[in-house]
């Protein structure tokens, strides 16, 4: 009865239901259904809980669901077992092809575009008629879920040009390929990496893309599908980058999940708070005389952690969609003119404030002013020439973002308010 | 010549082109290109750049650029335009139900289903044979670039099911529609949010949802190319008001647009400033015996700060994903055991710290250890119940990261550190 009720609901749905059920339950419900409804609801479910559930099945169970799924769907699965189990599962495949996709599959990095592409297409070669072509493709696309584009190959299997179903079902029946096929096609190759992938198909709104290998042979194609869920991951990635969270993880993630992917960045944190407290000691002479400047650090040290964290975060995503544009002197300009501007309107409130509210002389809310500027300035250079220096050194600029911006300006900042009061107030 | 050269190249491409060009140089460009090319042009710049280039061309060139696109990307252009061009331009568009079309699409706000879809798609009745809707979609798939799925409706125009192009070339030509249709088809209201319609795209990896009206007519169609754009325009607005950016902009944005964008956050962190001065005074007689306490400070808003904007980054996410699941209690009790958990590992390695590295008795280095583990405490929590408590008010939640976590969570920070001294140290 839970069978019936279950197999009318849509795969992502039961693995939703799945997610909520007790390790134990789903493992059994994935053993009663039949794999064609749980290969797919097994891609559906969270990673770990999906790694829970695979444990509890042995290497034939496996390969008995992995082989009712894409090709790349079946190697993503394979590439979370153990070592061991990976060649087991795959000596359990029935289809020899179907297997040798997958190892070929497994060969390339996850991210890049044979990662994410799937040996499922339906190809023609250009010399075959049109007819020929018709019946010839009906079988592959026995395999392939959603045709897209046909894709038109030579003889030794080079990617050539396209055709569409449309294009196919209105041309002249004794007509050949070469005469019909549009010989223009957006192609990636295998390692071309998966932000620059979604990147291309975005910008051409595509909703399939062939991957050719070093000899241009086509060897895949990856549908938009799953570059849709490539762009949502990479986004909550870089969200949660930018937030000091370095592993991806979710709401329902566990305390230790938690612990492990936050702790790390408190600890750094806590490191440039000692920091900071090592530099309060060295101004500790300005106690006595002008105590109330120890006041001001936690104003001085949150403005520049915001305006790092502003200036990082527009570098971030300008380096992530190539939108930054101008040579570095020209950016240079644009804080600095930024930051003065800014600083100048935060500054005079500043300084009537200080005055003002806190009763303090003009000349201290002076040099409280002056020091804001510069902590403004300083802090926007820091947050914008870190991510572009990282960036050069092919370091993921996001990790510039969050924690390490403000940990770093907070202690730059207190560094630069302290010199100037010094200088000014001389103590 | 550079018309011939131009004409080569994917809209996509031009448009990136445009963008570095002068104003006038694009206007002109724009103006000598036929409008089924620059149609597609206009569609991929700039939102800024393009008001611009409209404001150049008068209503009539206006009117001819917009036949050439898909009514959804229409109806987003003249929604651009100042109310009394809006009319102008409508009225020069010479294909009647085109116009009607646009006018129609102008109603639906544009973040929801209605806002998004486009009027061109393949409809078949359900009683037409199969022959007959072979032809009648060739008539049809005229105006549609990408065909997806045929939509079937009834004959009051209501939504019944669908049918794929490879479902229709292999029926039997003498069957009916009725015979061979899929009644199961995903579909959303016009006013279902956009982020709901990217929700059951990504989840069903659909490339295309039919949206009907209140009376469950067939209305439009929504494709996965601006399902793309909208989840990556959300992402990005997301990240931005993490790091306190209010407004779209990117890099190339200029001074003005970057200071709209980011003062007002700034201004809130020094309003908050302020808080944290008066605070620091209020604990002014503790200078005199406990003066180190105050060396601490930009410590403790930074742990406070850090703790309270992954609490929040987490929520904010599960909030849009809708995987926050569980029970209000049992998130408190998970927030409450994290922060123990991460607060005494950070509690112990400061309590050493304040003991060797800054040569504070035993008692001191508890009192700031104590202080450390609360604040942590609290601003988790706060980082956790200030978005869900937005939530429930449908207020954004996104607004909870940031500055103004971050502000929150230095006065409260210092709030607890002070009293947990002063119950402790007594001053
Ligand atoms: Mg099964
Ligand atoms: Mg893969
Ligand atoms: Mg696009
Ligand atoms: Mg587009
Ligand atoms: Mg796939
Ligand atoms: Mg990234
Ligand atoms: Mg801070
Ligand atoms: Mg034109
Ligand atoms: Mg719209
Ligand atoms: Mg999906
Ligand atoms: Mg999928
Ligand atoms: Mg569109
Ligand atoms: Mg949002």
């Amino acid at each position: 009865e839970l069978q019936l009720h279950l197999e009318d609901l849509h795969h992502a749905d039961i693995a939703e239901v799945l997610d909520e059920l007790k390790l134990e339950e789903a493992t059994y419900i994935i053993k009663l259904l039949e794999s064609d409804k749980t290969s797919e609801v097994l891609m559906e479910l969270d990673v770990a809980y999906r790694e829970k559930i695979l444990s509890n099945l042995n290497a034939q169970e496996i390969a008995s669901e992995i082989q009712e799924m894409d090709t790349d769907d079946a190697a993503d699965i394979v590439a979370e077992l153990s070592e061991e189990l990976k060649g087991q599962v795959i000596e359990q495949i029935e289809d020899e092809q179907f297997a040798n996709d997958i190892v070929e599959l497994l060969r390339y990095d996850e991210d890049s575009a044979g990662g994410l592409m799937a040996k499922e297409l339906i190809k023609v070669n250009e010399n075959w008629s049109v007819t020929g072509c018709m019946s010839e493709m009906r079988a592959q696309a026995e395999n392939v879920t959603r045709v897209h584009s046909i894709y038109v190959v030579d003889n030794k299997g080079r990617l050539k040009g396209r055709l569409s179903l449309k294009d196919l079902i209105t041309a002249p029946s004794d007509a050949h390929i070469e005469d019909v096929y549009i010989n223009k096609v957006d192609f990636v190759n295998v390692h071309t990496e998966g932000e620059e992938v979604a990147r291309i198909m975005q910008k051409y709104d595509l909703e399939a893309i062939p991957v050719v290998d070093e000899l241009n042979r086509l060897v895949g194609r990856i549908t938009i599908d799953d570059i849709v869920d490539f762009i949502k991951e990479e986004a909550e990635k870089d969200y949660q980058m930018a937030a000091g969270i370095s592993e991806d993880i979710d709401a329902s993630a566990n305390i230790w999940q938690m612990t492990r992917a936050r702790l790390p960045w408190l600890f750094l944190a806590l490191m440039g708070g000692f920091v900071a407290v090592l530099i309060g000691e060295t101004f500790e002479p300005a106690m006595k005389k002008f105590g109330f400047l120890f006041f001001f650090t936690p104003l001085i040290a949150a403005m520049a952690g915001n305006v790092g964290v502003q200036s990082s975060a527009i570098i971030v995503q300008g380096l992530a969609n190539g939108t930054i544009s101008g040579s570095i002197i020209s950016r240079l300009l644009k804080e600095v003119g930024l930051s003065l501007l800014n600083g100048s309107a935060l500054g005079i409130i500043l300084f009537f404030g200080t005055h003002f509210i806190f009763g303090h002389s003009y000349l201290i809310g002076l040099t409280i002013s002056i020091s804001l500027i510069s902590v403004i300035l300083i802090a926007s250079l820091i947050g914008t020439f870190v991510p572009i220096i990282l960036d050069r050194y092919n370091i993921d600029p996001a990790l510039a973002t969050g924690p390490f911006i403000t940990t770093s300006n907070d202690i730059f900042g207190l560094l630069i308010f302290f010199s100037i009061a010094k200088f000014i107030l001389g103590f």
